[in-house]
């Protein structure tokens, strides 16, 4: 059988760094664990635009449409500013889930007990900290038709359309429930049913794939103002969030940053199953592009290791593999080793990006 | 001279309860300072609804439209989440704010010191915080047209509209120099401009007004979600944030959280100057109506009564008077007078919502 097969797409900013940390813990596996993979590399973002005017060429498209994962660094920095919208690096990543269909974005936020301490919340409100943001990824306001600037009489309006239908809505739901009938059995669902119609269409939808097809679920939903109160408040409270693909960049966001392990979070997108069963799939962390410290060995590769370990689980089947790659870099933070993001106030020297990928491979 | 006039609309939950309260802090302004007002009172929300089967008539409309300034306690409730969207309470709220043209939303997100040790953040993130989120109130994907539940081919879509015209952006980002200039003179404006239209166009709109009118204040532009993280992390940060309706809703309850001190954030909603120079003005606590304590005598009045001294200093240019009832709070608070909500675990006797009251009218 031919080997699973892997586009990377380091893109702009630190991604390149962080990525080739991966690609040390991608050559372990295959000398290692006989895990061998077929990798490719292409650009995205900012780096595809400087080579092909274009933040992701046709080509890279139909090549991440054929493999059986994608695994992204980040995308966009200041050089890219004035670039014109269509062709901003993030048209780039949008693309990319769009047209692969990426409806279920997974991004766990958790807090590593090495790093309670990070967190701007109180010790006893992180500790422990698991849960899992499933963020409907290809509609809603980032899609929805009509959009742009327009003038009307003498002045322009800026429009953008907040669209879900109702099997957009079902089948993010499904995902949500799936994952936690393989955690604490629990959703919450977020959305402004109090003022949005789309919201109405979300609340009732989700209830109605759970009461048809997961009643063993406990579910719950909740305003998303609230919801981003109480993640702020009290986060243990949640198992799996379900949420649209706006709500779902600010509270996934947020609760990121609350676990103080922002350096440290991946997130997995995925979409229908292919002909071969694998889903489609595309693996980044939830960290961007960071180009104050891009190029200084100063970036913290664990999200973006963490990432393919999330592509183990969920595209090749390699649950104990991914667990033992995380168990790894539990190690490695347990013993100490801090890239310059997690340096406390105690101090201490930091290690560069090369050497907290050597830790984790040393750690396997 | 006629009194100024006011507007109480107690509403649902625990609306009536912490009204009570500022009721006995306007006596005291009229007994103890000469400032009398012309006080009127009327339904919204829920108890309109069961009144007259509308959550705001058309006559009390009308009265908020004619007073000096309106204090609104809060609205919704179980009772009524299976009512037609078009009758919810919270149809009442937005009804004022939009036929009011309440277009600047002014949420104070303040820590204080008495109470630095409840919120979930360490004590050193949140000690003297103090910002301002400026959030637009009347317009965005609140009130955009096309919006409703349709039927495409075989399925239902939940549609909402974004919009935003250059004037409406220019009169929040208005609202939100003028603030700065009279606070710490840094302006933070949040949108997505790096996937929606009306996002390009709000940056480009706050930027010029910025130019044009207020080069002296500082600006800088923040994608929400990254906004969202910034205000998790370091939220002293920010001086006078501007943002726009939704995104505005969940970044001020998540900075009201992270205060510690919800039960006691107060809230600002202006429009354009009427005749007598007054701007039209809607005052409310930030929390909701918390319908699972209601009418047990639990409710914290004080973010109501603050709400009562942002009227004095808005609406009634009464500045000095609306300082000497905030330092009363803090004088309460710091003599360890506590409602439930702010009792710690080290424990201790709750006040009632009534003594509480009492407490800042002594204070006075
Ligand atoms: C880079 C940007 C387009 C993207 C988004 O808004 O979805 C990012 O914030 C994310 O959350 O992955
Ligand atoms: C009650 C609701 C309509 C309202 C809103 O979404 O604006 C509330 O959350 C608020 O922030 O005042």
């Amino acid at each position: 059988m031919a080997n699973p097969s892997l586009l990377i797409l380091p893109g702009d900013g630190i991604g390149p760094e962080v990525m080739a940390e991966v690609k040390k813990i991608i050559d372990w596996y295959g000398d290692k664990r006989e895990l061998r993979f077929d990798v490719s590399e292409d650009l995205v973002g900012g780096a595809a635009y400087d080579a092909h005017g274009t933040p992701l060429a046709d080509a890279t498209m139909a090549k991440a449409q054929e493999v059986d994962a994608v695994l992204l660094g980040a995308v966009g920095g200041p050089k890219y500013d004035k670039l014109d919208f269509s062709v901003k690096p993030e048209r780039g990543l949008l693309r990319l889930r769009k047209e692969m269909d990426l409806f279920s974005n997974l991004r766990p936020a958790q807090c590593f007990d090495a790093l309670a301490d990070f967190s701007s919340l109180k010790k006893e409100v992180v500790a422990g900290l698991d849960i899992m943001i499933v963020r409907e990824l290809t509609s809603g306001v980032y899609f929805g038709e009509p959009r742009g600037i327009f003038t009307e009489g003498n002045e322009r309006v800026g429009i953008n359309t907040q669209r879900y239908t109702e099997s957009e809505i079902a089948r993010v739901a499904r995902s949500a429930f799936e994952l936690a009938r393989r955690r604490g059995n629990k959703v919450c669902s977020m959305e402004k049913a109090n003022v949005m119609e789309s919201g109405i269409l979300w609340r009732e939808v989700v209830q109605k794939v759970h009461d048809e097809e997961y009643p063993d679920v406990e579910l719950s939903h909740m305003y998303a103002d609230a919801g981003a109160m109480q993640l702020c408040r009290w986060p243990k409270q949640f198992d799996v969030i379900v949420t649209d693909n706006l709500f779902g960049d600010l509270l996934s966001d947020a609760a990121a940053m609350l676990t103080g392990s922002l350096g440290m979070l991946p997130s997995a997108s995925l979409g229908a199953p292919m002909a071969n069963g694998r889903p489609k799939a595309l693996y980044e962390p939830v960290h961007g592009s960071a180009p104050d410290i891009a190029g200084q060995g100063k970036a913290n590769p664990i999200a973006c290791i963490l990432s393919f370990a999330m592509a183990l689980r969920y595209s090749f089947d390699q649950g104990a593999e991914a667990d033992r790659l995380e168990k790894a870099v539990e190690k490695v933070l347990a013993d100490g080793v801090r890239t310059a993001d997690l340096m406390g106030p105690e101090g201490g020297k930091p290690v560069s990006t090369a050497e907290m990928g050597n830790a984790v491979v040393a750690a396997l």
